[in-house]
């Protein structure tokens, strides 16, 4: 499975979204994805907007070799959940911060999906996209000793900069 | 326009719903629309496990004669939302109640829709689901004097059955 | 039915909403009806403040032709379910975002209704307004077909522009 | 002013609720001015299926002798509030449990009243309908002496039966 | 029962909050009685920071001719309900915002009283303040005619100003 | 600092609740006291119907001897917060699950106590009532080697009924 | 990657849960594992009483074979987050419903972790089981053509099962 | 058991916290212990970055002397629990603020606490903070009463203060 930095290999994620609005948030997920190397697409995907355009995404992930789509929306968010329906390449949920509900209807549009087909959701906002990527990347060193040994040195710098965090006066 | 009880005629408005659990609730739409002689049909339709057969319903319902779709769901209740997304037949969406959080996650998946796609929502349950009837017959009354004078009379009938409700010994 | 931009023509839908407050949020109802160039007025019209003006405005609205009435209100938001009660014209509710709870209290006020009185609902805020005016465009649609092309064209439109979205670096 | 157990007296106080359903809660209120000897009416007074006889109880509640208006409801609570919007008379709103919400519905519905109406809001449910009319005695009282009296001696009766509450091995 | 704008004159209603960060909100119910000339006083009064003060405010309001409290407070909000456990003076409660949970928290502190002593509640922040203001002035205008005609008047230019409401191009 | 089953020992915890029917959650914490031994008294103390006792209460705790209050109450709970206020003894808080909104209420109006008044609060219901013992049981043994040997067995045994657990098929 | 419903091959899957009670929910996980003959290991994992076991387990996880751990827990639920916070293996979190809260605590304990440290969280109760346990299957089935084929065939049985369910009359 | 501002002595008190952007919130706590003289120590220690460090600074806590440890934490808080199951200790949780939940979040992770394991909890944000603090010195005021004076000195001074709080105008 050869991954690279380069964007003109052949993606293996998918990161999707409602809007371009949704870039502030979802930038987390591709940020990620950049620092270990995993080579990824990035793009508008609306589930209400573009609703042929996502069920043929959807369809084509699994033979266009993608291994994960991180899908991010706000608000009656459907965009995971509806991905997910029509793919069994797994799906990865990201609720965006809606202006007025501040995600709650985000968070539970995506995480509440009935049994028989899975979002794996993730936490509202900026975190949750890098998280979303942070679990794709696990999946995938569970066969990349590399990616393993690099997601291992990501934790460890992680714990590090922690640790060496000071409070004014201690 | 003709409308009629009878079930062999072609139907003038959809009752579908994400599982066959969720008539208990979506019956008193049907109920509703029953009592008003308006043609229609109910199916289950499912958005995560019947995606397709969800599109196609949507993709034909204009030239089917469908003037309105009712669609009930419950938890991450997509399945009104991405009707509408494929339809320019009015769509009116019933949070079911869930077994956990009673309906506030299906009315955030539900009413919550970003500019563009609208879902009349309505309240959780069979209350709602009763109501979406009759805002589709006023919508067909508007254009059938018989049915407005219908519905004035199901009006006027109501308001006798509230204002002869007695309390104990008052 | 004729359908006109000049606004001296009788309108056939009425937007209120409980103050003028309001109108940064019901404007988008406004202008997307302005948009489709449906006839309509609108104006403030209190609940709490206005009740017999009110009562007024629903008993006349379906003798002087209304065939919608989209209702903004916040907090305690009664305006839309009073006006239902009063007119068999279909009535679409708008929970206008309140300073402190953010809406939800708005849309619990007008969602909420009770079985025989029904009260179409959309989201919080300038999304909903929008989608209430889009939800009595498709209804007039059905019975106009050069609407109906409108709104297919609408729709379209809106596609293409998720489309054209371009994400910064992909 | 004269107050009497007797029911053929005019009453002074108004129990009205949006249905017979909602009497299991508004008995309390009921209960309460009873065991305090103040004459009182109580009634099914729907807000959405009796919108006129309504406006026409809170037009008359002055020039009737109403000094006070309890008023019950449930879910899209709007009886409160609209009886206020017509009437000087004080409003004290009770909101009544929803089936799938518990109330919070009707909570907001009744105490987010915007500025110029009130509406004096209690607890959900039963405590809400006996705190309601123990307010309005209070207020009753600062013009009777005797009522005042009664009132004081309900008190010390209640800390009386606080105080004698055992425990199991206590 | 003479009432003066005359701040001299004893005061028949107190106004008391936590803290003098609750004045701001707070303020609004002073300046209603201000401007119906309910003599009045304000006062900070803080339930946990003044606890003594706080009861030996309630044992004394009645003898000291207090017709109502008005009590705001924020948070774990216990100022209202402690009063009330008090005094049978009729104590009229205001869920000031909090910093995080935008007077939820404070709403319900207030609201949720126990069966047999009553708090009447209002909007949370400074609608609720004005409206509880309100709500004393209906009591007393019961039995001040000259301030019922003067709370008609302040209702009928209520309604007036919302009438003359504009939106712009309408 | 003697520590006995005893019970006509001086107790050093009072556990004290609103109503008798708080018994059934705060017998919790009465029982995990007796398991360590330590002397403590139960009883009924409303904030609202006996406020004086509850001041009263909480002025003698002091030297009364008393070392921790475990206070529970439902709704608008005032109970721990009010004795905080007036004794310097460390206050625990319970909230103890409401009819309606099962203990959201209760744990808003314990919890969120402003700055300079602390109430330990723990969970809702039965886990907290156990467990405001645990942390009341956990300082004493900062003091009593013996009871710091309890504690930890106890928390061994727990650990041990943990790993014992087995699940059908496993 | 052999993978066998024989319960004594090496594990691929471990399901965890703080308290035998979980297991009404958690079984729906373990049953589908077994439905889709993954080698799956069951059991309690207390994370507040067995908190060395849990890291000990999150620590061989990766060296054991685990390429999925599926921790359910209700109320303040770290289980899941703690295990993600000590192992790079992917970790999977159910909410399991609270007495009091019915999962909306659980559900924000497992969901909101920080940047860094991700959980893959499902839907409340056993939906949620379940779709954990799809998730880590389209994860294997990325790997295995034949799971792929087999969860392929669950889809299209799952799609038939909705499709031939019934509505009684229709 | 000495005292001292003294930042070399052995602190008594653990101030720990998930990241240093905690320190707005936590940092009332410290000054809260700084003035009343408590030797205290401050640091970062996240549960899901550090964990180990955590396991060991509580494994170490009741040998190092430390007699309360007070963990704050945002979002998915497990810091304070954790802690708590890893020594007798007693801990104190503070839920800081989240981005999107406003802590509502940290609140339900850090007091729903199973039974067994106490977590003494206090409000979101600042408030709490300090309030966990008197909390502590509350408990070492028990065997200190130099200590018990300068608390009841703080009080008092606490109470002056709000008596002199001034309304401008009143």
């Amino acid at each position: 499975m050869p991954m690279s930095k380069n964007p003109s290999k052949t993606p293996i994620v998918g990161i999707v979204m409602g809007s371009n609005s949704d870039w502030d948030t979802m930038q987390h997920a591709a940020q990620m994805l950049e620092q270990f190397g995993i080579t990824h697409e990035a793009k508008v995907l609306s589930a209400h907007r573009m609703p042929d355009d996502m069920f043929q995404y959807a369809e084509q992930a699994s033979k266009r070799g993608l291994q994960a789509i991180i899908a991010g929306a706000g608000g009656a968010a459907h965009l995971p959940g509806m991905l997910a329906s029509k793919t069994i390449v797994p799906v990865y949920g990201v609720p965006v911060a809606s202006k007025y509900l501040r995600g709650e209807d985000s968070l539970y549009s995506i995480v509440q999906m009935p049994k028989g087909i899975p979002v794996a959701t993730f936490a509202i906002g900026e975190a949750g996209a890098a998280n979303a990527a942070l679990h794709v990347i696990a999946n995938l060193a569970l066969h990349d000793a590399a990616l393993a040994t690099q997601l291992e040195a990501f934790r460890a710098q992680q714990t590090d900069a922690a640790r060496s965090m000071n409070l004014p006066g201690y």
